[in-house]
């Protein structure tokens, strides 16, 4: 292979996909960066054993010569180094071969690098997904869906499907669902898809979720998602993520959601955060860092919390209040995890008793939910 | 004690003074920030058992009210809540009180925190230093000094005063060199000092110094340095640093530094750096980060370095050359931290041969040297 490309979509591509090389060499192959050079243009791969990240560099771009091909061919090159030493090349233009002998040169002014390449039959094969399960959403949208849940995954391995994000589709609807059993999170949003399309039971690993928002974070344009078996693809613009999809069923969470409820408080968002948020310096140092909430009939809002050995910290916070007064206590870490997903400037909170879950939604839209279980306490 | 403190002024001395709070908790009284309320102001000191920081905060500043003293006292708060929480108070006004059963107060707007604050009287007194030795420099000065110099000491508990800077003093000459005895750096400046007074075996730790340099970084005005048998004392407006010397007698490091030279090189300071930089991509993955050079006498200096597995990597920088041909071999990551210190855009080489120790200075002043040892190789 040889060919010559401008270094700063070289770096681009190389940053890209290196989000999915593995750095642990169970799989030596799998912690090099495969390089494809034919006559569409460059395809860069990055990949672990559960996600793979795709970037294509084409010949052209809006009449801009990017890559100018020469010779085509397969490599794949230690990734750590490639990421570190694309960034470092001194100059605009980057000249790359690949001898017989598998050696690769990577030129750029008065440096010279040459690598000794892996063998790009050993780089697994990716799976070639039939398109006949297919919807799309814009990528900003799938942004945010994901930053709104993923966060409430389980991080446990033993817990199994908790580990994944449920993805759900019925009636031109998407919605992804989180949850490790303490608090969920779940996002719902009209997406582009065939009518007849249903998903029920689709569970992608919260870590390739979290990789996929990264990247997408400043990209534009539509996504399209491909389902297979065990597999999802998500595919953009010169960009595909291919992940491997979670094998179990994922509970019904729909039976804990509460319908109804004794109390409401309608408050703000960025208020709440930095009283929750001030309140959990002291909580932390307790086993559980529980914090309490008293809320009162007149609109007041105490938030408090206390360790022993450390001290207290006691506030108020205004909000308007529907129904009972009540006390409740939970964990500081899920509600702050909670409202820095929340992108209204206020929530709307509905409880339903001091030890059943409570709910958090943005006070303009039912799109979003999040939901929290009590603490009991002395 | 009881005091109110502008949020702002509050949050400077806090987060100052931690830079010294100790994290282990084998002496736990250091662990905390002593707070003094008086007449001048609210004194602020954080400790480890090497260096103490304290910053006084005054009652008024440029006729501007900073502080309202309403009751003078000691007490000793948890310095890592502390740091944290100031920096997450609500409002710009901050009332701080300490009852007599040690319970602090702060309070906030509606935030209002309470913490089990330490016996003042167990936290260690300052020692009173006798100030007959005594000299002074421009504080940005001071931190320039320690940034090219402080990089070098070693960082092995087993070397001793190795760790530490040495400081010298000598008409009116203040010198700083530390070395970890495979590089060596040195520099030199005047400053006001008594003509008679002179230092020969001052050695501050390396880690002190440190912590010195990063407040000292955004400071102007002067310093005033103080020594006595076993502490130095650096002082400035509303702030001061007590470290402990290291006993012992640091090296004659004259007899290491070359008077002549085999070969002579003038180059960029930027174009040299990122070439080692370059070179040491490959040259890291190998046990001694060696990078090679060949130096030609018609004015190219070869950059290269090999790891088996890996690759190489070669380039060329130009520079003006005086003197034999040469090859020399060294670590890269040394070459590298003495260029990050050099300030000026061409730098002067003097090789005196493969095995001998190499100088490297600004080309245009002989104040800042940096020595390093090269390496053996096949």
């Amino acid at each position: 292979m040889k060919f010559r490309i401008a270094r700063s979509a070289l770096v681009d591509a190389v940053s890209q996909v290196s989000k999915a090389v593995s750095t642990r060499t169970t799989i030596p192959i799998l912690t090099g960066i495969k390089v494809t050079a034919d006559e569409e243009g460059i395809l860069f791969t990055g990949s672990n054993a559960d996600l793979t990240i795709q970037v294509k560099v084409p010949l052209r771009e809006e009449d801009k010569e990017i890559v100018v091909l020469e010779r085509m061919g397969n490599t794949v090159l230690p990734g750590r180094i490639i990421g570190e030493l694309v960034r470092k090349l001194p100059e605009d233009e980057v000249e790359w071969e690949v001898d017989e002998r598998r050696v690769a040169t990577i030129r750029s002014g008065q440096a010279q690098f040459q690598l000794n390449a892996m063998d790009p039959e050993e780089y697994p094969r990716l799976p070639e997904l039939v398109e006949d399960r297919k919807f799309s959403l814009p990528a900003d949208l799938l942004q945010t869906m994901i930053r709104q849940t993923v966060f409430a995954v389980s991080t446990s391995e033993a817990r199994g499907v908790l580990m994944g994000v449920l993805w759900q589709l019925e009636g031109g609807k998407l919605r992804l669902v989180a949850t490790d059993s303490h608090r969920l999170s779940r996002r719902e949003a009209e997406v582009e898809a065939p009518e007849d399309l249903t998903l029920t039971n689709v569970i992608v690993p919260g870590k390739s979720l979290s990789e996929v928002g990264k990247i997408l974070a400043d990209r534009s344009g539509w996504v399209d998602i491909v389902v297979s078996d065990n597999q999802l693809l998500i595919k953009t613009t010169h960009l595909k993520f291919f992940t491997r999809l979670l094998s179990g069923n994922y509970p019904d969470t729909d039976r804990v959601i509460p319908k109804g409820g004794k109390t409401e408080l309608v408050l703000s968002t960025k208020e709440l955060l930095e009283s929750v948020d001030r309140a959990s310096l002291i909580s932390r140092d307790g086993r559980d860092n529980v914090i309490k909430w008293v809320v009162s009939d007149d609109g007041r809002v105490e938030v408090s919390s206390a360790a022993q050995d450390v001290g207290s910290v006691t506030e108020e916070v205004v909000a308007r209040v529907s129904g009972e007064p009540m006390s409740i206590s939970f964990n500081a870490r899920y509600m702050i995890e909670a409202l820095r997903a929340v992108d209204s400037d206020e929530i709307r909170i509905l409880l339903t008793g001091p030890m059943t879950p409570f709910s958090i939604r943005p006070a303009d839209s039912d799109d979003s939910l999040h939901l929290i279980v009590p603490i009991r306490t002395r």
